[in-house]
Parts: C-alpha cells; structure tokens; sequence
C-alpha cells in the first residue's frame, strides 16, 4: 500500500500539517482534565494516547507500566526505536478510515479524541541537555564575516567537524511562551567602557532540533550508521539571540547569557519514521570527513522553512525567509556521531539544535543578523514598517514542512512574541536594589 | 557559644576533614541497604538523615512528605535557606557530646550511623545544568598566553564579566569514576589535514563548584547582595580537558568535546553555613565593575587547596600544585547574578564550577597545560617520573579545606584514575564498524 492513499476516518484538509502520514507526539492538557499526558496531533484533533493505553487498546509499556499519562514523552522516547515503530503502526492503524475498531466505538472516541483548540500544549520532553550545533555553512560564513574577518569567515575547523556549543536546558520553552528582552552588558565599538541596558539587537535564529530517544553510555560513542537509531525525531526551533551580549562575551568561551534567556521549541514532535519519503542527499562535503565522521547514502530531509514576523501593533504578518533544511552541510547522523565520539553519554530528551539554517541568498537567511547585515540594511515589512532588529511586541513564527504527493508532514509552527526587558533599580550605594 | 568550642560525643581526629562545625551532605549507599539516601558526614562516620527521618528525629518536610529518603539532594535543596539552616542546627544539636538525645540512644544511633568504610558515595545531586565559570585572573592570562598572544593574553571582556560557558551536565561524576581517555580529532601545527585519535594532551583542572539550591524565575535575574541565599554549598570539582581536542574545535563557540567526556566532583556538598567562619575579601577588582556586578563587604573563603598525582604503577603520590579558593578575581555571588541577569532562570541542583584556580606562582596553577608550559617543561614527580600530560593509569586527587582553630572544615577530595582510550575500529568501506 502507498503512504499517500492512507486516510483517515477524521477528515485532514490537504493542507494540514497532520495528516495520517504524519502522526507527531506532543504533551497536553484540557481544561477539563488538567493533567499533562501524550497525545498525537491528527488533523485538528489530539488523540489522547493515554485514554488509549488506560482504556486498553495501546499496550507498549513492559509489565504494565504506563508511559503516555506523564508531563513528557521522555519515559516513552527510553523505550527505542522497536516500541516507537510499533506504536506508530498502532496508532496509525486506529486511524485509518478502513479501520472500525476507533472509528465505530463512540465512547472510545469521545475520550480519546480532543479538538486541539480546547488543549493546550506543553513543552513536550524533559530536556537533559541542549546541544545548539553551527552546520550550515552559509550562516557559518555569513556570521564569520560580520562578527570577525570576510576573508577568513569559515573558521578552518569548520569544514572538518561539526561545531557545537552547550547550550543552557533550563530556559527552553514551548512555543507561545513570550520572551523577555534581555538586559546584559555590552560595549560599543571604540568605547572605553561597556554599558549596560536592554539588549539593542535581539534577534532570532531559524533552526531545526532533533531529540534524542535513547542514549549512550559513557564511553560508547554512537557511529554514525547507528546515529538515526538514536534520533527520536524533530522539532523547530528558534534560538533568540541577542548580538550585542553575545558579541561582547563570546570570546573565548562561546555564547553565554546572549543566547541562555530563551530558546523556543515547537510543541509537536515529527518522528524520523515521517520523515522518511523526504530523505534526500545533502551537500558534497569536500574535503572528505575523517573516517569517523563519514556516511553513506542520504542523511538530509527535504524540510521547508519559512519565517514570518508580525511587528507590533500590525494586523498582517510578512514572510522574511524560505530556507530548507537539506542545505545543511552536516547531517544528524554526523552531528550524533561527533558529540559521542570523545565518550560523552546522551540521554532520553537531549536536544540538539541545527543551528541556523541559512541558504545561499539574501532571502533565506535564518537571522536578522545576516537578513539585514547586522542591522545596517533593515527590512520593509508589510504597512511599510521597516525592522533592523526585534522590537518590543514584534512576534516571530516559524513554520516548516515536507511537501509529499496531495498531503504535507508539517511541523506546525513555533512563535512567540517579545516582551520588554526587566526593569532594574540600582540604589545609591551601586548595589541591586531589586527586581519591579 | 564559640564554633570552636562544639565538638561531638564521636571522636573526630582534629585533622579529620568532617567535625562537627562541618557537617557536608551527601548521598551513600551500604551493602545491607543499597537504597540510597542523604546523609552527612561526622568523621568516619555518616550520619543517615533518611533513618532519622523515619524515625522523627528530623522533621523538616511539609506534610509528612520525606526529603532525605532520595537518591539525590535535589528535593532538599529546593527547600530552601530557612530548611538548611534548620537542619544543620538540628543535626548538630543532636551530634554534640553533650546532648543524650541521640547520644544515648542506642537502638537510634544502630540505625542512623554508618561507618563510612562500609558505604558508597553516589552523585549528591541531580546536576540540572553545569555552567563554568572562568574567574581565575591568573589562569585566564596563562591560557591566554599559550593558546592564543602572550601580549593580550587577557581577553578585553575579562575584567568586565565573569566569562563562563555551559558544560556537559550528562558526564558529571563522583569521586572514584574512572576517567576513560577520550578520542577525537586533533590538528597538528602545520598540518594539511586534522587526524583522529586517543588525546595526547589529557589534563586536569582544579576547581570548586557551587551548587543552587533555590533557583529563579525566568526574567527574575538574582541581585548580588540576594545571591549567596540561593547557594547550598560547595564541592571541589576536576573539569578533565583534552587540550589537543579543545585547542582544534574551540573557536568560535568554546570547548565542547575536548571537556564533555568527564567532570568529577567531590560527594560531600559544604555549606556557606560551614564556610561562613572563612570568609574574607577577594582581590581588588580594578575597573570596577558595573553596578550589576557589584559587591560590598567579603564574598571569598579562604579554602586551601592541592592537587596530587600517583603516576600509573607507582605507590606514592607527589604534590603538584597548592592553591586557594580566595585567589579568584569574580565571587561567587558575582557569578550567579550575571549568570541570571539575562533574564536565565536556575534550578536546584544546578552546578556552576569556578574555573581553574591557579595562583601567581608556577606550583600553584591548577592545570597540567600550565604546570609543564603546554608539555614543554614536564613535572618530575616522586621516583622520577616525567609527566607532560595525563597517561593511562594516573591518579589525579584534589583535596580542599578551611583551616580553623583545632579542627578543618574540609571537602574530601576528588579523586579518579584514567583508563585507556576506547579502540575503535574502521570498516573497508571506511564507516564505523563499531565499538570495541
């Protein structure tokens, strides 16, 4: 049976990012039952997986236990990729028009079937640990050029690893959780002292996550052809960042609180099991990767990317950037692959950031930082409203999908809208005063 | 009463690192009992905070829920300084010499003091995030020097923020975890191409870390004079470093693999309470800082330091570095408030480390890198041993304590022996194959 004559027995508009090819996990509530539990997003309805697994008709956890009645999909992303395919089978058979066992039970339908408008979405894994990689090469070259030197803007290690930083878990939020401007020290070009304020250049960047299912123990480092086996699937991701903090602090330790104030996730995770009829190659890597880092066949997605922003006040939203993620120079598998290979351990709910996914073009810049050539060139936006960086009440949202034959397997989207900074008090004698 | 003058109907050496006027928490397990719990440490023995619990000695979890049941000190710490400080009086109250109450009761005393030789130290926490700091002046400058110009050694951002960058919270261990050398890749000078191996630059650096025991909010940055409220306590920490590995990937975003394979930490946590009788003054801070960051009155502990190796086969260890906590140019306090005034939130359990801490003086730096001039001019240990960098079968211990009038408040030590680096194997078609 080809996927693209699957259907539902509940009616998925073409147009939908959920349809019955695509069945991602997320966490909700209602607010009639307010505990968090895993859901699977079909159409515009969540199906309740753990009104399924109560009531007997999705069996995955050994010995009785229940993995979806929890705040995160962490305990049922353990299981590994044998439980993940047989639940996908599962509910994808539960599904299925041709199916009576769901469709024709009334009551089984009335408790696990809930229209996404009366849930809401929570962030859906427990995140160990972020991981934000730096694997597109345009962005790559593009940040090199503004932040360092033109002519050596892709710094010799790039092109032989996949470059990562630790990023800071605590503060990554769901989707439609607003983000405060930061406040931070930052110095100006030709200053004798740095000032302190409201970040000045607060930005977004475009980017893809992965989450990993199941980890590795320490000291067994994951080879890339095993990689994809650890990959539980994928979320979009918009990494804030502020230019003015981070450009200041980041050498020679990396970023910190230019990028620790927030990072926003997209509430639906898309399994690589959907993911695969958009498997395609990505780019020639030249030179060729030392032995432990090189695949073969085809380890990037064909996954469209759009970012919108809605400034503030305005009614209408402009498309700021199309960019795909099979640009990327360096795939999941390398990137798994390289953070394992000195012994580090992984874990269930680690997350592991693309970095910004920028294409050969103006228009497919991932980030205000190259859209707008660090502000120097700022964009027109729709009413004629022109931007170099975010301002207070702007919103950014970011959607992406693979387009297959009469159905798409989209991610929905991940937005948020910006806030303004924290108001400090500073008393007479210079120390904090407090917090309004 | 003065501190001094405490002491305990058990017998602790006045050399011992755990009198009474320490009492440091950790989590132990025993063969008969392998469940593990909080306890604190009394000299050679453990005082089992969970027996006491249990039964009602301490009481100090709302609603009858327990709180040093647990296999982390997590739940404890999110209680927050009023708990803590009701405990440690508690505890040591019911230590004295001249107090019956657990004194005499010896059906109690049977279930709540373990002997420290028949028990296991785990993890004493859940480590949520671990950020370190970098706050060595000395330090800084001599990495400066033999990574980067000698002439600006010091980054200008320096002297004006406490850098840091978020590390690997998945490969934090206790005291005693061996330490397998990692692989990666590596760029000689001059080299056409990178090429992948065991490190050959394996190092230690000595540093505490403190842990948070009450975070904050997002967008509720943590003033400096609020800061050492939100502290529980302090262990000593080795950040384990492959130079060669760091030096190859760390521009632009910071060390990643070349410190992610293993950090140990000591698993007794000391308390600011404990500490509070070492409190002095930092260096002068010269520009002073903005007024964010600044602080008045002492934030330093004068908590000596020493670091020994016992070279693979040797029976004697060799002192190689002497230094001291109070030598750090940023405190503690100044640490955390720039770590939250972007807005980040903290967790309980969260680990900041402070960098190594090398003094001005060649045997006191705290890293190998520094100690032999990047392997340049190696350390002639006991019996002659050359050492450049770290090889397979060292031992590295670190001890830390504060010395008081007759007695010491002291951290333990730290301590771990490296294995050899995992074989890895290559297939024909030039994939991994897989791990040995």
């Amino acid at each position: 049976m080809r996927e693209e004559a699957l259907s539902s027995f509940i009616e998925v508009p073409a147009e939908s990012d959920f349809p019955i090819q695509n069945l991602p996990y997320g966490v909700f509530s209602t607010r009639s039952d307010p505990m968090r539990r895993v859901g699977v997003a079909i159409g515009d309805q969540i199906l309740d997986l753990a009104a399924l697994e109560l009531a007997g008709a999705l069996e995955i956890a050994p010995q009785g236990q229940r993995v979806f009645g929890c705040a995160s999909m962490n305990r049922f992303m353990a299981l590994g990729r044998e439980a993940w395919t047989h639940v996908r089978g599962r509910v994808s058979s539960l599904l299925r028009a041709d199916n009576p066992e769901l469709r024709d039970d009334m009551a089984l339908r009335e408790r696990a079937l809930v229209p996404m408008r009366h849930a809401s979405l929570h962030l859906p894994v427990e995140i160990s640990g972020y991981t934000d990689f730096y694997s597109s090469k345009e962005h790559a070259t593009n940040v090199g050029s503004l932040f360092r030197d033109p002519k050596n803007a892709l710094c010799e290690n790039w092109l032989e690893i996949p470059i990562a930083y630790n990023g800071r878990a605590s503060s990554v939020f769901v989707s439609g959780t607003p983000v405060r401007r930061p406040n931070g020290e930052t110095k100006a070009l030709g200053a004798q002292r740095p000032s302190f304020g409201p970040s000045l250049k607060l930005d977004f960047e475009l980017e893809t996550a992965f989450l990993v299912g199941q980890g590795n123990a320490i000291g067994e480092p994951i080879p890339v052809p095993d990689a994809e086996r650890h990959i539980f699937g994928m979320v979009l991701m918009n990494d804030w960042s502020a230019r003015d903090i981070q450009r200041w602090e980041y050498v020679p330790l990396g970023p910190f609180n230019g990028k620790s104030f927030a990072t926003s996730i997209s509430p639906w995770i898309v399994t690589l099991d959907a993911l695969e009829p958009f498997r395609v190659a990505g780019p020639r890597q030249d030179p060729m990767p030392l032995p432990y880092l090189r695949q073969r066949g085809e380890h990037a997605f064909d996954i469209q990317l759009e970012v919108r922003m809605r400034p503030a006040g305005a009614a209408c939203e402009t498309t700021i950037c199309r960019s795909n993620f099979k640009t990327l120079y360096w795939s999941m598998a390398q990137q798994l692959a390289h953070h394992t290979i000195s012994g580090c351990n992984t874990q269930p709910g680690d997350l592991m950031g693309s970095g910004t996914i920028s294409g050969a073009t103006r228009d497919s810049s991932g980030s205000l930082l190259e859209l707008t050539r660090n502000g120097g060139e700022p964009l027109t936006l729709a009413n004629g409203v022109r931007r170099s960086f975010l301002e207070d009440g702007d919103e950014v949202i970011m959607t992406g999908w693979c387009q297959g034959p009469g159905y798409r397997v989209g991610f929905g989207d991940v937005s948020a809208r910006i806030e303004p900074a924290v108001e400090l008090h500073w008393s007479a004698d210079a120390t904090t005063k407090g917090v309004s």
